[in-house]
């Protein structure tokens, strides 16, 4: 195919402080090929954006604007969570797919997300098979799970990692200040329901044996209530205080969340939400030391002033990759991260089939936690330590970030027919 | 009093972001005065380290190593929630205090902390006349709540109030990308038992009135249920999404505040905690909105990685007044921040004396509030607005901050006896 087609963009799934870095490698690799590329489209909020035939015509944004969205978190265009159904389920969806992309010319079909994304995208690179539509379907990998196959990291995680790693070093220097007299135990909440590679992130703030984190709490270890205990008690008999990440995944041996578990404050009111203050309400429970706690939730990956500057640069070249393998004639493909090395760390771009990766977990290895379950091991920093070097500081006017915020203007509709998501 | 004396510094209460800048300003400014401060002995875990004759040698400290306390979070002596009784009442603790400093020939007494703390420092300056032990008491601000009285602003609050606008805007670019199919209100608690200033601060975010935060809850605003659910859905019909920031402090019509922990602090407050949950859950239960929840707690206070320039500075500075008026003679007071100008900013040291500040609360002023009282006017905003200038970001080396951890030798003791705090 070599006549000029337009070109789709989505956002797909939760955000992260550098999937706009990805959307400007797109949008700028794109505009680098006029000659190919016509114009490119941004589903407003995701693939519904396509269904409904909500287009964003991104060149109506100015290079600058472009451009700083390599420094500005969440998802410029809006992002959706919205599966496609499969093609003999839902044919009325794809019908409409197929609709919108003819009348707007759409050849070219970038979808930025995790795993569902990932599936999304390689049921929409089989239209021009199944329905008879010509089109390439590129994955762009977002997510700060980090639990994508076959891509050494994912674009998203290496912010997060920073995030938690640089707050659970300084909030473990306050505590340290205050132990003596007061707060001895603090936990912190992190996300990862099904893998635990942010809550190991936090490890890289333990420079030695007695720094915090002294406890992480992994999904891939079961809670063990009398060891976690013991652990608590035997930090603060060594170190004076306890310092605890716990990812939101952590499961009773029966596969409960612990989140789940419900428990009751002093006055019996149902304790609200959280397995942050779960866990402090057990130590308090039990060994009653003094606590505090933490849930960062969104703040942890929308934190786009800490993030790591690899993680930007690698959003980026996933984007751009993205559109260099469209024009090479690929199709249901994932550029991929690839490590070349630990120490110096060195990476590539290399490229994955979605038949391989979509509906996939990448579970943390057991390895890359420690014996007892607590901690990590020197082959998980070895693996994470990279992800998370450099700084990249968004610029700032009167003390705030200067993150864009686009027009995004709508591309006049063509159909005549709404549709209903 | 021209002799050669010694000094004690120590940090009292929760710690900050930039107590350890005041640190740095007291040792680097004693360091110049040789001829009339001898050493300077800390307090391990503030005045504690005085009645248990916990000292620490900072002249064992290297002049870099106090240079890197100004970009060091926690408090780097330790802290603690301890409050001296009246004379009247424990008069051992106050005669303990002075066999520690007659042992040790301390004559000058710095104390960095809040309102509590300035209660202690000025008990301690009284030692002179009503014991007969000549002491010249210095207290150096800091508290994140912004509530000591007759400063024009507490360093630490500076860097809170920039942690919490700058969340805020970050996290608001994450809720608004996801809010068509998924989150759409999210809450985010924010410290200030008693006045609202962290929770001012988020207002800071807010560029035009559609920007988050849609709703700032204080605590100087008795709760109404009815009005904050109507304003949410207004927010949520008009923006298609809610962004509410909670004051820990906000209280029912009763005075009760909504989230009460149930427990007590060593002076006596009321713990708190878990109000962002509990707002989350309200808007839940009544309008039926997806949510997320953030409570950042330690975070806020010791994230160094993003505090305000302004704030060291204003940090850095109180602490060399602190010895400069001690130099001159003072006694029983506390430099200050005044204000000379809004825009451009300017501002010089004062001092106030401690019996006025001591036990002296400030409150956010009515009219910082809009008249619905979930936002701020454009009176606080040109308060607030200069305190989060600027960016001081620590040195960074494989992707972490290079916090510094001193030596904290201790001092030999020359008292035989010890004191049960």
């Amino acid at each position: 195919m070599t006549s000029k087609r337009n070109a789709f963009y989505a956002q797909s799934g939760g955000v992260t402080a550098v999937i706009n870095a990805s959307a400007c490698g797109v949008i700028e690799t794109a505009r680098r090929h006029k000659e190919r590329i016509g114009k490119l489209y941004a589903g407003r909020n995701g693939i519904i954006g396509a269904l409904t035939e909500d287009l964003i015509d991104t060149s109506r944004e100015s290079p600058r604007a472009i451009a700083a969205l390599k420094h500005t978190p969440g998802g410029a265009f809006g992002s959706c969570r919205y599966k496609l159904k499969g093609l003999e389920e839902n044919r009325l969806q794809y019908e409409r797919l197929l609709a919108v992309f003819r009348a707007h010319n759409i050849g070219y079909f970038f979808y930025n997300g995790g795993g569902d994304s990932a599936d999304t995208c390689l049921k929409v690179s089989q239209l021009g098979e199944t329905l008879g539509y010509p089109i390439q379907a590129i994955h762009v990998p977002k997510t700060v799970d980090n639990d994508l196959a076959l891509t050494d990291c994912c674009p998203g995680f290496g912010s997060v990692a920073k995030y938690v790693a640089v707050s659970i070093k300084e909030a473990a220097l306050d505590v340290v200040s205050m132990a003596k007299t007061s707060t001895k135990v603090f936990v912190m909440e992190v996300m990862g329901r099904h893998a635990g590679w942010i809550a190991a992130a936090a490890g890289l703030a333990q420079a030695q044996e007695s720094d915090a984190p002294h406890i992480i709490l992994f999904p891939e270890i079961v809670f063990h209530q009398p060891a976690f205990l013991n652990k608590v008690k035997a930090s603060i008999d060594r170190c004076g205080y306890c310092v605890i990440v716990v990812s939101e995944g952590v499961r009773r041996a029966d596969g409960q969340f612990l989140a789940e578990a419900g428990t009751r404050d002093a006055f019996g009111h149902a304790q609200l939400g959280g397995v942050a203050p779960f866990i402090a309400n057990l130590v308090k429970a039990n060994l009653n030391y003094k606590y505090h706690w933490t849930v960062a939730d969104y703040l942890q990956r929308s934190a786009r002033h800490i993030a790591s500057k690899l993680d930007v640069v690698q959003s980026y070249a996933v984007g751009k990759a993205a559109v260099e393998l469209a024009l090479k004639g690929h199709n249901a493909v994932m550029p991929t991260i690839v490590r070349k090395s630990d120490q110096p760390y060195k990476w590539g771009i290399g490229v994955a089939r979605l038949a391989d990766v979509a509906n996939q977990e990448k579970s943390l290895p057991r390895d890359f936690i420690s014996a007892d379950g607590f901690g990590i091991t020197a082959k998980a920093r070895r693996y994470l330590a990279p992800l998370i070097q450099g700084e990249d500081y968004p610029p700032y006017k009167n003390g705030m970030p200067q993150y864009v915020v686009l027009k995004n203007a709508a591309v006049p509709k063509k159909l005549t027919i709404d549709f209903k998501v």
